[in-house]
């Protein structure tokens, strides 16, 4: 754990919400803007380390993370996953995608189809929609 | 929904395990042997499609599955992941990874690296222990 990335905290700038347990950032993904990470503050390796409780919190977060996303940037689909191959420390990828982004149909893990559509994301919208609707714990 | 293939049952030899809300199928991939699928039943594209209740369902059946397959395979990670870009009918994908297998430590959906370690799996023994550990709702 010393040297992971996950166990230190979030630059504030990325920072879209943060409770006792888990803290949602901008992921700052160019090719998929909006795309947001939950991140559960203690360093655990997968969702079924957690106790049930915790674990029905970040999910929660999870579908409010999702729920937001819809609302503001109206995606063709979005996708939530899991991996923490690279970074073994819990955290979820939600991700807006739309027809024209650089890899739909593919997985955002996939090699890029094409260069993706322009889209601007106000992340100001994504902060305070989460502000409003998350729990403060 | 007409040609989905979510809309119809699943394959009895693939069937592991199937409640009234949804079911846990063997994605039979040959590089990520005990890959399972959580499919919801109804015709739904998003998590937040579905009420809260039937979204803490799901998501607790994902669960047992990844907890089934951790306790069987003994996996270096697992990774859960719902895209439905190709298939837009709510299913999660529940992926036992190990280091030495076809793409670790990238995603599934990204480029092989390797081969991968042959590896077998007693999809005999995760039907049964799903059955004991899933409720029968």
């Amino acid at each position: 754990m010393g040297d992971c990335p996950l166990c230190v905290p979030a630059d504030p700038a990325l920072l879209l919400w943060a409770g006792s347990r888990c803290r949602v950032v901008d992921a700052a993904d160019p090719d998929h803007p909006g795309f947001c990470r939950v991140v559960w503050h203690r360093h655990v390796a997968e969702l079924t380390d957690l106790l049930p409780a915790d674990r029905a919190h970040l999910l929660a977060v999870v579908g409010t993370v999702e729920a937001v996303l819809r609302r503001l940037l109206d995606p063709d689909k979005v996708n939530v996953a899991s991996l923490g191959n690279q970074v073994p420390h819990l955290h979820w990828h939600v991700i807006p995608r739309h027809r024209d982004d650089a890899h739909f149909p593919d997985a955002v893990w996939a090699p890029r189809r094409r260069p993706g559509a322009a889209r601007s994301v106000d992340v100001a919208a994504i902060r305070s929609l989460l502000s409003m609707t998350l729990p403060r714990d």
